[in-house]
Protein backbone atom coordinates (compact mmCIF):
# COMPACT_ATOMS: atom_id res chain seq x y z
CA UNK A 1 0.00 0.00 0.00
CA UNK A 2 1.46 3.71 -0.77
CA UNK A 3 1.25 5.64 2.19
CA UNK A 4 -0.35 9.01 1.67
CA UNK A 5 1.92 12.35 1.19
CA UNK A 6 0.99 14.03 4.41
CA UNK A 7 3.03 16.57 6.52
CA UNK A 8 6.33 18.09 5.43
CA UNK A 9 9.28 19.68 7.73
CA UNK A 10 12.22 22.21 5.60
CA UNK A 11 15.20 21.71 7.43
CA UNK A 12 16.73 24.97 6.11
CA UNK A 13 16.28 28.59 4.41
CA UNK A 14 18.81 28.95 1.94
CA UNK A 15 18.24 29.20 -1.60
CA UNK A 16 17.23 25.45 -2.10
CA UNK A 17 15.50 25.12 0.60
CA UNK A 18 13.14 28.68 -0.71
CA UNK A 19 12.96 27.66 -3.78
CA UNK A 20 11.93 23.85 -3.12
CA UNK A 21 10.04 24.80 -0.45
CA UNK A 22 7.46 27.66 -2.17
CA UNK A 23 6.82 25.61 -4.91
CA UNK A 24 6.03 22.21 -2.82
CA UNK A 25 3.70 24.22 -1.00
CA UNK A 26 1.03 24.30 -3.98
CA UNK A 27 0.99 20.79 -4.11
CA UNK A 28 1.62 19.43 -0.40
CA UNK A 29 1.27 20.87 3.17
CA UNK A 30 4.72 22.09 4.63
CA UNK A 31 3.97 22.56 8.54
CA UNK A 32 7.09 23.84 9.64
CA UNK A 33 10.74 25.47 9.00
CA UNK A 34 13.76 24.69 10.78
CA UNK A 35 17.16 27.10 10.70
CA UNK A 36 19.19 27.64 13.14
CA UNK A 37 18.96 31.63 11.99
CA UNK A 38 15.27 31.65 13.47
CA UNK A 39 15.10 35.18 11.12
CA UNK A 40 15.59 32.76 8.30
CA UNK A 41 13.00 30.05 8.89
CA UNK A 42 10.44 33.22 9.88
CA UNK A 43 10.54 34.62 6.42
CA UNK A 44 10.59 31.47 4.72
CA UNK A 45 7.52 30.13 6.70
CA UNK A 46 5.81 33.43 5.88
CA UNK A 47 6.17 32.82 2.00
CA UNK A 48 4.63 29.03 2.58
CA UNK A 49 1.44 29.96 4.69
CA UNK A 50 0.34 31.80 7.81
CA UNK A 51 -0.17 28.19 9.17
CA UNK A 52 3.31 27.48 8.63
CA UNK A 53 5.31 26.88 12.18
CA UNK A 54 9.24 28.05 12.15
CA UNK A 55 11.89 27.30 14.64
CA UNK A 56 15.69 27.06 15.48
CA UNK A 57 15.46 24.24 17.50
CA UNK A 58 15.81 20.72 16.54
CA UNK A 59 13.73 19.76 20.03
CA UNK A 60 10.67 21.81 18.61
CA UNK A 61 10.70 19.86 15.65
CA UNK A 62 7.34 19.11 14.79
CA UNK A 63 5.93 15.28 13.58
CA UNK A 64 5.91 14.85 10.13
CA UNK A 65 6.14 12.33 6.97
CA UNK A 66 9.13 13.86 5.28
CA UNK A 67 11.87 16.17 7.01
CA UNK A 68 13.30 17.76 3.69
CA UNK A 69 17.09 19.13 4.11
CA UNK A 70 18.28 21.53 2.42
CA UNK A 71 21.30 22.60 4.46
CA UNK A 72 25.47 23.32 3.90
CA UNK A 73 27.05 20.01 2.58
CA UNK A 74 29.26 19.46 5.46
CA UNK A 75 26.86 20.46 8.43
CA UNK A 76 24.30 17.37 7.68
CA UNK A 77 26.16 14.68 9.26
CA UNK A 78 26.35 16.64 12.48
CA UNK A 79 22.95 17.91 12.19
CA UNK A 80 21.44 14.48 12.17
CA UNK A 81 23.05 13.66 15.25
CA UNK A 82 20.96 16.17 17.11
CA UNK A 83 17.18 15.07 16.12
CA UNK A 84 15.58 13.26 18.95
CA UNK A 85 14.82 9.11 18.42
CA UNK A 86 11.07 9.92 18.00
CA UNK A 87 11.10 11.67 14.72
CA UNK A 88 13.49 9.01 12.78
CA UNK A 89 10.80 7.16 11.90
CA UNK A 90 9.05 9.31 9.31
CA UNK A 91 11.14 9.80 5.87
CA UNK A 92 14.35 11.76 5.67
CA UNK A 93 16.00 13.51 2.41
CA UNK A 94 18.47 15.82 1.59
CA UNK A 95 18.77 17.52 -1.43
CA UNK A 96 22.98 17.73 -2.03
CA UNK A 97 24.43 16.57 -5.28
CA UNK A 98 27.18 15.58 -3.61
CA UNK A 99 26.81 14.37 -0.24
CA UNK A 100 26.22 10.26 -0.67
CA UNK A 101 22.67 8.82 0.77
CA UNK A 102 24.90 6.92 2.98
CA UNK A 103 25.28 10.18 5.48
CA UNK A 104 22.08 8.75 6.81
CA UNK A 105 23.27 4.93 7.84
CA UNK A 106 22.13 4.59 11.07
CA UNK A 107 20.35 7.39 11.40
CA UNK A 108 16.91 5.70 10.31
CA UNK A 109 15.70 3.17 7.67
CA UNK A 110 13.33 5.49 5.70
CA UNK A 111 15.84 8.19 4.01
CA UNK A 112 17.10 9.01 0.73
CA UNK A 113 18.23 11.53 -1.80
CA UNK A 114 16.27 14.63 -3.96
CA UNK A 115 18.47 16.21 -5.66
CA UNK A 116 17.29 19.12 -7.84
CA UNK A 117 19.57 19.74 -10.68
CA UNK A 118 19.62 23.68 -10.79
CA UNK A 119 21.47 26.73 -9.70
CA UNK A 120 19.21 28.66 -7.03
CA UNK A 121 19.97 32.29 -6.24
CA UNK A 122 17.35 33.93 -3.38
CA UNK A 123 16.60 37.08 -5.87
CA UNK A 124 15.99 35.34 -8.88
CA UNK A 125 12.87 33.38 -9.38
CA UNK A 126 13.46 29.66 -10.70
CA UNK A 127 10.64 27.97 -12.49
CA UNK A 128 11.45 24.73 -10.23
CA UNK A 129 8.78 22.53 -11.92
CA UNK A 130 11.02 22.11 -15.14
CA UNK A 131 14.04 21.07 -13.10
CA UNK A 132 15.63 18.20 -13.63
CA UNK A 133 15.49 16.34 -10.15
CA UNK A 134 17.57 13.33 -9.14
CA UNK A 135 16.02 10.40 -6.41
CA UNK A 136 17.91 7.97 -4.36
CA UNK A 137 16.16 5.89 -1.40
CA UNK A 138 17.64 3.09 0.59
CA UNK A 139 15.41 0.78 -0.52
CA UNK A 140 12.99 0.14 -3.35
CA UNK A 141 10.03 1.49 -1.18
CA UNK A 142 11.29 4.19 0.14
CA UNK A 143 12.94 5.69 -3.54
CA UNK A 144 8.95 5.37 -4.81
CA UNK A 145 8.12 7.02 -1.84
CA UNK A 146 10.45 9.87 -2.52
CA UNK A 147 9.97 10.06 -6.16
CA UNK A 148 6.32 10.64 -5.27
CA UNK A 149 7.34 13.48 -2.84
CA UNK A 150 9.74 14.63 -5.82
CA UNK A 151 6.48 14.56 -8.19
CA UNK A 152 5.34 16.98 -6.13
CA UNK A 153 7.98 19.62 -7.17
CA UNK A 154 8.78 19.21 -10.74
CA UNK A 155 7.57 16.88 -13.74
CA UNK A 156 11.01 15.90 -14.79
CA UNK A 157 12.01 13.12 -11.79
CA UNK A 158 14.86 10.66 -12.62
CA UNK A 159 16.72 8.01 -10.65
CA UNK A 160 20.27 8.43 -9.58
CA UNK A 161 22.45 6.43 -7.01
CA UNK A 162 24.89 8.62 -5.13
CA UNK A 163 27.89 7.90 -7.84
CA UNK A 164 25.51 8.97 -10.30
CA UNK A 165 24.66 12.30 -8.51
CA UNK A 166 27.86 12.69 -8.27
CA UNK A 167 28.68 12.98 -11.82
CA UNK A 168 25.34 14.86 -12.12
CA UNK A 169 26.98 17.18 -10.02
CA UNK A 170 30.60 17.90 -11.13
CA UNK A 171 28.50 18.44 -14.51
CA UNK A 172 26.82 20.89 -13.10
CA UNK A 173 29.83 22.67 -12.07
CA UNK A 174 31.44 22.92 -15.19
CA UNK A 175 27.71 23.96 -17.33
CA UNK A 176 27.01 26.95 -14.20
CA UNK A 177 29.64 27.32 -11.99
CA UNK A 178 32.32 27.47 -14.82
CA UNK A 179 30.46 29.20 -17.44
CA UNK A 180 29.45 31.65 -15.13
CA UNK A 181 32.87 32.16 -14.09
CA UNK A 182 33.73 32.98 -17.75
CA UNK A 183 30.98 35.68 -17.13
CA UNK A 184 32.83 37.10 -15.18
CA UNK A 185 35.90 37.19 -16.17
CA UNK A 186 34.45 38.63 -19.60
CA UNK A 187 32.89 41.40 -17.31
CA UNK A 188 36.33 42.22 -15.87
CA UNK A 189 37.68 42.98 -19.14
CA UNK A 190 34.75 44.76 -20.26
CA UNK A 191 35.27 46.98 -16.91
CA UNK A 192 38.38 47.62 -17.33
CA UNK A 193 37.70 49.64 -20.62
CA UNK A 194 34.43 51.22 -19.41
CA UNK A 195 32.30 49.33 -21.47
CA UNK A 196 28.74 47.59 -19.68
CA UNK A 197 28.64 44.15 -19.33
CA UNK A 198 24.88 44.58 -21.73
CA UNK A 199 27.09 44.50 -24.91
CA UNK A 200 27.63 41.03 -24.60
CA UNK A 201 23.77 39.55 -23.79
CA UNK A 202 23.23 39.15 -26.97
CA UNK A 203 26.11 36.75 -27.18
CA UNK A 204 25.59 34.71 -24.07
CA UNK A 205 21.58 34.93 -24.85
CA UNK A 206 23.09 32.83 -28.56
CA UNK A 207 25.38 30.70 -26.59
CA UNK A 208 22.77 29.33 -24.46
CA UNK A 209 20.39 29.38 -27.38
CA UNK A 210 23.12 27.22 -29.25
CA UNK A 211 23.92 24.99 -26.86
CA UNK A 212 20.29 23.53 -26.03
CA UNK A 213 19.27 23.27 -29.58
CA UNK A 214 22.65 21.86 -31.25
CA UNK A 215 25.02 19.49 -29.50
CA UNK A 216 27.86 21.47 -28.30
CA UNK A 217 30.49 20.00 -29.97
CA UNK A 218 29.06 21.82 -32.80
CA UNK A 219 28.74 25.02 -31.42
CA UNK A 220 31.72 25.66 -30.87
CA UNK A 221 33.83 28.36 -32.68
CA UNK A 222 36.57 31.00 -32.03
CA UNK A 223 40.48 31.18 -32.58
CA UNK A 224 41.18 27.77 -30.54
CA UNK A 225 38.91 25.87 -32.69
CA UNK A 226 40.40 27.11 -35.66
CA UNK A 227 44.22 26.35 -34.75
CA UNK A 228 44.59 30.58 -34.86
CA UNK A 229 47.71 30.74 -33.04
CA UNK A 230 48.68 34.29 -33.86
CA UNK A 231 45.11 35.50 -32.38
CA UNK A 232 45.62 33.66 -29.24
CA UNK A 233 48.99 34.96 -28.53
CA UNK A 234 47.63 38.42 -28.99
CA UNK A 235 44.70 38.01 -26.44
CA UNK A 236 46.83 36.10 -23.94
CA UNK A 237 49.10 39.62 -23.53
CA UNK A 238 45.81 42.04 -23.26
CA UNK A 239 45.23 39.60 -19.69
CA UNK A 240 46.22 39.56 -16.20
CA UNK A 241 48.02 36.09 -15.36
CA UNK A 242 44.99 34.66 -13.34
CA UNK A 243 43.18 35.07 -16.40
CA UNK A 244 45.71 33.81 -19.01
CA UNK A 245 46.37 30.90 -16.93
CA UNK A 246 43.28 30.08 -17.43
CA UNK A 247 43.06 31.48 -21.30
CA UNK A 248 45.85 28.88 -22.00
CA UNK A 249 44.81 25.77 -20.50
CA UNK A 250 41.03 26.38 -21.78
CA UNK A 251 42.64 27.20 -25.61
CA UNK A 252 45.10 24.41 -25.20
CA UNK A 253 42.12 21.91 -24.40
CA UNK A 254 39.98 22.93 -27.36
CA UNK A 255 43.06 23.03 -29.68
CA UNK A 256 44.16 19.36 -28.97
CA UNK A 257 40.25 18.65 -28.98
CA UNK A 258 39.93 20.34 -32.31
CA UNK A 259 42.68 18.97 -34.61
CA UNK A 260 42.09 18.07 -37.53
CA UNK B 1 27.59 65.63 -48.27
CA UNK B 2 26.93 61.99 -47.10
CA UNK B 3 27.47 59.67 -49.70
CA UNK B 4 24.12 57.01 -50.86
CA UNK B 5 24.49 54.06 -49.74
CA UNK B 6 24.43 51.90 -52.55
CA UNK B 7 25.81 48.27 -54.34
CA UNK B 8 27.66 46.18 -51.86
CA UNK B 9 30.18 43.07 -52.29
CA UNK B 10 30.58 40.56 -50.10
CA UNK B 11 33.80 38.83 -49.58
CA UNK B 12 33.52 35.31 -48.26
CA UNK B 13 30.76 33.34 -48.38
CA UNK B 14 31.54 31.85 -43.91
CA UNK B 15 29.04 32.00 -41.09
CA UNK B 16 29.86 35.69 -40.70
CA UNK B 17 29.15 36.63 -44.02
CA UNK B 18 26.16 34.50 -44.65
CA UNK B 19 24.62 35.81 -40.91
CA UNK B 20 25.62 39.21 -42.21
CA UNK B 21 24.87 39.49 -46.13
CA UNK B 22 21.34 38.02 -45.03
CA UNK B 23 20.09 40.68 -42.62
CA UNK B 24 21.91 43.31 -45.38
CA UNK B 25 19.75 41.80 -48.29
CA UNK B 26 17.05 43.46 -46.65
CA UNK B 27 18.03 47.49 -46.50
CA UNK B 28 20.88 47.12 -48.75
CA UNK B 29 21.70 45.87 -52.45
CA UNK B 30 23.96 43.23 -52.83
CA UNK B 31 25.28 42.88 -56.05
CA UNK B 32 27.68 40.15 -55.89
CA UNK B 33 29.24 37.72 -53.45
CA UNK B 34 33.10 36.53 -53.68
CA UNK B 35 34.20 33.15 -52.39
CA UNK B 36 37.79 31.42 -53.27
CA UNK B 37 35.15 28.59 -53.32
CA UNK B 38 32.67 28.97 -55.97
CA UNK B 39 30.30 26.22 -55.06
CA UNK B 40 29.99 28.66 -51.45
CA UNK B 41 30.01 32.12 -53.58
CA UNK B 42 26.47 30.52 -55.64
CA UNK B 43 25.15 29.53 -52.12
CA UNK B 44 25.19 32.78 -50.27
CA UNK B 45 23.92 34.47 -53.62
CA UNK B 46 21.40 32.90 -54.10
CA UNK B 47 20.05 33.36 -50.69
CA UNK B 48 20.41 37.22 -51.46
CA UNK B 49 18.46 37.28 -54.52
CA UNK B 50 18.14 35.79 -57.81
CA UNK B 51 20.08 39.05 -59.60
CA UNK B 52 23.19 38.63 -57.40
CA UNK B 53 26.43 37.64 -59.00
CA UNK B 54 29.05 35.56 -57.38
CA UNK B 55 32.53 34.80 -58.42
CA UNK B 56 35.91 33.13 -57.15
CA UNK B 57 38.10 35.40 -59.11
CA UNK B 58 39.04 39.13 -57.87
CA UNK B 59 39.16 39.89 -61.17
CA UNK B 60 35.91 39.38 -62.17
CA UNK B 61 34.86 41.63 -59.14
CA UNK B 62 31.81 44.00 -59.54
CA UNK B 63 32.64 47.98 -58.93
CA UNK B 64 30.74 48.40 -55.76
CA UNK B 65 30.44 51.26 -52.73
CA UNK B 66 31.47 48.73 -49.94
CA UNK B 67 33.38 45.47 -50.08
CA UNK B 68 32.82 43.99 -46.99
CA UNK B 69 35.31 41.14 -45.70
CA UNK B 70 34.14 38.46 -44.17
CA UNK B 71 37.35 35.48 -44.13
CA UNK B 72 40.01 34.00 -42.32
CA UNK B 73 41.77 36.84 -40.15
CA UNK B 74 45.16 35.59 -42.10
CA UNK B 75 44.22 35.41 -44.95
CA UNK B 76 42.75 39.19 -45.11
CA UNK B 77 46.54 40.70 -45.55
CA UNK B 78 47.09 38.38 -48.71
CA UNK B 79 43.84 39.16 -49.88
CA UNK B 80 44.11 42.78 -49.94
CA UNK B 81 47.51 42.57 -52.43
CA UNK B 82 44.96 40.49 -54.92
CA UNK B 83 42.38 43.53 -55.31
CA UNK B 84 43.26 45.54 -58.65
CA UNK B 85 44.01 49.19 -58.11
CA UNK B 86 40.12 50.35 -59.99
CA UNK B 87 38.42 49.10 -57.02
CA UNK B 88 40.36 50.56 -54.47
CA UNK B 89 38.46 54.26 -54.69
CA UNK B 90 35.47 52.34 -52.87
CA UNK B 91 35.00 52.08 -48.42
CA UNK B 92 36.29 48.44 -48.06
CA UNK B 93 36.15 47.25 -44.28
CA UNK B 94 36.16 43.83 -43.13
CA UNK B 95 34.25 41.85 -40.08
CA UNK B 96 37.16 40.66 -37.76
CA UNK B 97 37.55 41.12 -34.16
CA UNK B 98 40.99 40.52 -33.64
CA UNK B 99 42.91 42.07 -37.01
CA UNK B 100 43.57 46.01 -36.66
CA UNK B 101 42.28 48.58 -39.18
CA UNK B 102 45.83 49.05 -40.24
CA UNK B 103 45.34 45.81 -42.12
CA UNK B 104 44.43 48.13 -44.96
CA UNK B 105 47.47 50.85 -44.52
CA UNK B 106 48.70 51.76 -48.29
CA UNK B 107 45.50 49.99 -49.41
CA UNK B 108 43.29 52.91 -49.68
CA UNK B 109 42.19 55.53 -48.34
CA UNK B 110 38.66 54.61 -47.31
CA UNK B 111 38.59 51.62 -44.95
CA UNK B 112 37.59 50.71 -41.20
CA UNK B 113 35.79 47.78 -40.04
CA UNK B 114 32.41 46.00 -39.15
CA UNK B 115 32.69 44.04 -36.24
CA UNK B 116 29.79 42.29 -35.02
CA UNK B 117 30.15 40.90 -31.58
CA UNK B 118 28.61 37.47 -31.84
CA UNK B 119 28.93 33.59 -32.56
CA UNK B 120 27.48 32.54 -36.14
CA UNK B 121 27.54 29.19 -37.01
CA UNK B 122 25.89 28.63 -40.27
CA UNK B 123 22.67 26.20 -39.34
CA UNK B 124 21.65 28.45 -37.01
CA UNK B 125 19.64 31.86 -37.40
CA UNK B 126 20.84 34.59 -35.03
CA UNK B 127 18.87 37.38 -34.81
CA UNK B 128 21.14 40.10 -36.63
CA UNK B 129 19.47 43.15 -35.96
CA UNK B 130 20.39 42.56 -32.25
CA UNK B 131 23.66 42.01 -32.33
CA UNK B 132 25.90 44.88 -30.90
CA UNK B 133 28.40 46.13 -33.73
CA UNK B 134 31.91 48.16 -33.29
CA UNK B 135 32.96 50.25 -35.78
CA UNK B 136 36.16 51.79 -36.94
CA UNK B 137 37.07 54.02 -39.84
CA UNK B 138 40.47 55.48 -41.12
CA UNK B 139 39.04 58.73 -40.35
CA UNK B 140 36.03 60.54 -39.13
CA UNK B 141 34.75 61.12 -42.46
CA UNK B 142 35.25 57.36 -43.14
CA UNK B 143 33.99 55.91 -39.35
CA UNK B 144 31.00 57.90 -40.03
CA UNK B 145 29.94 56.08 -44.05
CA UNK B 146 30.73 53.13 -42.45
CA UNK B 147 28.76 53.54 -39.21
CA UNK B 148 25.75 54.48 -41.60
CA UNK B 149 26.24 50.83 -43.61
CA UNK B 150 26.41 49.37 -40.21
CA UNK B 151 22.96 50.63 -39.03
CA UNK B 152 21.80 48.78 -42.19
CA UNK B 153 22.62 45.73 -40.40
CA UNK B 154 21.98 46.40 -36.62
CA UNK B 155 20.27 48.50 -33.83
CA UNK B 156 23.34 48.68 -31.66
CA UNK B 157 26.21 50.14 -33.41
CA UNK B 158 28.97 51.22 -31.46
CA UNK B 159 32.51 52.89 -32.20
CA UNK B 160 35.63 50.99 -31.47
CA UNK B 161 39.39 51.36 -32.20
CA UNK B 162 41.29 48.64 -32.90
CA UNK B 163 42.61 48.47 -29.41
CA UNK B 164 39.23 48.91 -27.52
CA UNK B 165 37.89 45.78 -30.66
CA UNK B 166 40.57 43.36 -29.26
CA UNK B 167 39.40 43.79 -25.85
CA UNK B 168 35.95 42.83 -27.05
CA UNK B 169 37.04 40.19 -28.71
CA UNK B 170 38.90 38.18 -26.02
CA UNK B 171 36.10 39.55 -23.66
CA UNK B 172 34.06 37.45 -26.21
CA UNK B 173 35.76 34.46 -26.42
CA UNK B 174 35.66 34.17 -22.78
CA UNK B 175 31.39 34.87 -22.50
CA UNK B 176 30.97 32.30 -25.58
CA UNK B 177 34.03 29.90 -26.52
CA UNK B 178 35.05 28.52 -23.39
CA UNK B 179 31.54 28.80 -21.32
CA UNK B 180 30.39 26.72 -24.57
CA UNK B 181 33.15 24.45 -23.78
CA UNK B 182 32.36 23.87 -20.52
CA UNK B 183 29.21 22.31 -21.79
CA UNK B 184 31.34 20.34 -24.25
CA UNK B 185 32.83 18.83 -20.89
CA UNK B 186 29.67 18.77 -19.03
CA UNK B 187 28.14 16.94 -22.02
CA UNK B 188 31.29 14.36 -22.33
CA UNK B 189 30.74 14.04 -18.20
CA UNK B 190 26.92 12.80 -19.28
CA UNK B 191 27.68 10.51 -22.17
CA UNK B 192 30.26 8.64 -19.64
CA UNK B 193 26.99 8.29 -17.48
CA UNK B 194 24.44 7.22 -20.37
CA UNK B 195 22.72 10.59 -19.84
CA UNK B 196 21.56 12.77 -22.50
CA UNK B 197 22.75 16.78 -22.66
CA UNK B 198 19.07 17.42 -21.98
CA UNK B 199 19.48 16.83 -18.53
CA UNK B 200 21.23 20.05 -18.39
CA UNK B 201 18.92 22.37 -20.53
CA UNK B 202 17.27 23.45 -17.63
CA UNK B 203 20.72 24.63 -15.72
CA UNK B 204 21.85 26.03 -19.05
CA UNK B 205 19.12 28.36 -19.52
CA UNK B 206 18.90 29.53 -15.72
CA UNK B 207 22.77 30.23 -15.80
CA UNK B 208 22.04 32.42 -18.61
CA UNK B 209 19.10 33.96 -17.78
CA UNK B 210 20.39 35.07 -13.72
CA UNK B 211 23.91 36.18 -16.13
CA UNK B 212 21.69 38.75 -18.11
CA UNK B 213 19.28 39.86 -15.18
CA UNK B 214 21.83 40.42 -12.54
CA UNK B 215 25.42 40.95 -12.30
CA UNK B 216 27.12 37.37 -12.60
CA UNK B 217 29.71 38.26 -10.10
CA UNK B 218 26.28 37.91 -7.68
CA UNK B 219 25.13 35.01 -9.31
CA UNK B 220 28.29 32.43 -9.19
CA UNK B 221 27.44 29.51 -7.31
CA UNK B 222 28.96 26.30 -6.29
CA UNK B 223 31.10 24.65 -4.21
CA UNK B 224 34.17 27.15 -5.04
CA UNK B 225 32.20 30.24 -4.06
CA UNK B 226 31.33 28.17 -0.91
CA UNK B 227 35.10 27.46 -0.25
CA UNK B 228 33.97 23.82 0.31
CA UNK B 229 36.85 21.84 -0.51
CA UNK B 230 35.53 18.42 0.36
CA UNK B 231 33.35 18.67 -2.61
CA UNK B 232 36.15 20.07 -4.42
CA UNK B 233 38.55 17.37 -4.01
CA UNK B 234 35.83 14.43 -4.58
CA UNK B 235 34.82 15.99 -8.23
CA UNK B 236 38.49 15.97 -8.82
CA UNK B 237 38.95 12.60 -8.34
CA UNK B 238 36.14 11.56 -10.87
CA UNK B 239 37.43 13.79 -13.77
CA UNK B 240 39.97 12.90 -16.41
CA UNK B 241 43.68 14.47 -16.35
CA UNK B 242 42.40 17.01 -19.11
CA UNK B 243 39.33 17.91 -17.11
CA UNK B 244 40.83 18.03 -13.88
CA UNK B 245 43.82 20.58 -14.85
CA UNK B 246 40.54 22.73 -15.97
CA UNK B 247 38.59 22.35 -13.08
CA UNK B 248 41.42 23.01 -10.43
CA UNK B 249 43.01 26.26 -12.26
CA UNK B 250 39.63 27.59 -12.66
CA UNK B 251 38.31 26.42 -8.96
CA UNK B 252 41.30 28.05 -7.60
CA UNK B 253 40.60 31.32 -8.85
CA UNK B 254 36.86 31.28 -8.07
CA UNK B 255 38.08 30.72 -3.89
CA UNK B 256 40.40 33.37 -4.54
CA UNK B 257 38.31 35.72 -5.76
CA UNK B 258 35.21 34.80 -3.44
CA UNK B 259 38.05 34.38 -0.42
CA UNK B 260 35.78 36.11 2.73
Amino acid sequence: MVKPLKDIVIIGAGNVATHIANTLKNNAKIIQVYSRHLNNAHQLAQQISSECQYTDNVNDLCVADLYLISIKDDAISEFLKTIPEQLRDSYWAHTSGSVPRDVFNGFNNKNGVIYPLQTFSKEVKVNVEEVAIFVEGNNTDVENQLIRYATLISKSVYKADSQLRQQLHVAAVFANNFSNYMYIIANDILKRNNLPFSVLSPLIKETTRKATSIPPLEAQTGPAVRGDLNVMNKHLSLLNTEESNIYDIVSQSILKRFKK
